[in-house]
């Protein structure tokens, strides 16, 4: 390591907020948050993080997801002391984790920096493979469900959820939030062949809200359930109404915006 | 098993020349390709029809892919007696294959139908993930190189390449076909965003042809060949002048044409 990579500081180690960008293939990660046991994608940020700096570093993110859900653009924050610029430390960050998890981007962020609570809304994707077999290729990052589907119902049934409501209907059972009511901003549901995709853009999400939410607009798409039905769910905002929750390796948190 | 589903035949066994379309993620597999030991896609197949229709199968394949080189849409074809009907053997195969192969598609050819032999031209997709960093949702199916790029000078020299020619520069080195002539029907490269994708379609291809044309192809993305020197290697149809090869995980066989 050189002293020209520390920049004006002329070597000399400065306390910095770093801001990190991630991606990761959640499936071999036992979800987003330091666990007991389990391979963690806090932990083994924490590992690789604490390894390079020498001293025990505690990182924040700025949401969770589950085993088996991916993140294309996951934020993350901690405070260290370092002389190494931001692309210096990405790279030696990434040459201490697998394969299965990149730092994508890395600056220096403002003392109070907060991931999860500066946080103004999050994108969340959600794939599904429409077809009779499923697919080797996009297995691990798209629910395979069989036709036919009715896109236009569950492009009705999205629109009924856009707005600041109680999403009651699809928190987690057994979640212990204050309040249920979110934003969400956007909805919508594009296709490209046999490949669907829901983009959910909100304030922010109750543990598994998108995947229940996916799972209940499902209903809608077979027929099961029509767009009254989905909207009375809706209304009532108590779990037990809603459909299934869709399986974890579909979705994707895309981008969280600030 | 019903009857009802050998159609026509009243349950009586028929003899079917069955013809597949096989879809496989390479990363697992020894290569497409039968061999004394590791898991093939051949074996893979030849072992779950066997297991199907109680009587050892030997499948035929439209080409060779080596290990780690995937495909959407392989062809295969074997001979066998049976009172299945297509639709029930493509869901009984896939039950006994693994997650990483399964076949999307069964009908019955005529008797002389020779998936290798008959084929008129076969469609190769090679992605680049053209980025700083790796990227773990496409690790296993882009190959990761650091920009810049230069896609213009990689278009033309592409462009060099379409027509019928002696492809000897891009042959494998041990290879002993009889002939490196081979026609390019169409090429080109396509990009959205940091994914990068060669398109290839050619009445034949050598054996790793599309990897040693692509490694070529980046020295000239990368401003170390010149679209002269690119031509004169081509011209020359000599292994040793061409690029290194590219790795086998960036190469998708798209589709067999017929």
């Amino acid at each position: 390591m050189t002293t020209a990579m520390a920049g004006g500081a002329g070597g000399a180690d400065a306390l910095r907020r770093v801001r990190l960008t991630l991606a990761y293939d959640g499936t071999d990660f036992a979800g987003s948050q330091r666990q007991a046991s389990g391979r963690t994608v806090q932990g083994e940020l924490e590992r690789a993080a604490g390894e390079l700096h020498g001293e025990p570093v505690s990182v924040l993110l700025a949401g969770r997801t589950d085993s088996g859900t991916h993140a294309l653009g996951m934020v993350a924050a901690y405070t260290v002391r370092t002389r190494l610029g931001p692309q210096v430390l990405a790279r030696a960050l990434n040459a201490r984790l697998g394969p299965d998890m990149r730092v994508l981007g890395c600056e220096w962020a403002a003392p109070e920096f907060h991931p999860r609570f500066d946080a103004r809304s999050k994108l969340y994707r959600y794939r599904l493979w429409v077809a009779e077999h499923s697919h080797p290729l996009v297995r691990r990052t798209a629910w395979h469900v069989r036709g036919p589907l009715d896109a236009s119902a569950m492009r009705e049934a999205l629109g009924a959820l856009v707005g600041e409501r109680d999403f009651g209907a699809f928190r987690s059972s057994g979640s212990e939030v204050r309040t249920s009511v979110r934003r969400l901003l956007r909805a919508r549901l594009g296709r490209r062949g046999r490949l669907w995709t829901f983009e959910l853009e909100g304030s922010g999400f109750l543990r598994h809200q998108v995947r229940a939410m996916v799972g209940t607009l499902l209903e809608v798409g077979r027929g099961r359930l029509q767009l009254e039905g989905f909207r009375a769910i809706v209304e009532a905002a108590r779990r037990e109404a809603a459909g299934p929750t869709a399986p974890a390796h579909g979705l994707v948190l895309v981008r969280v915006l600030y």
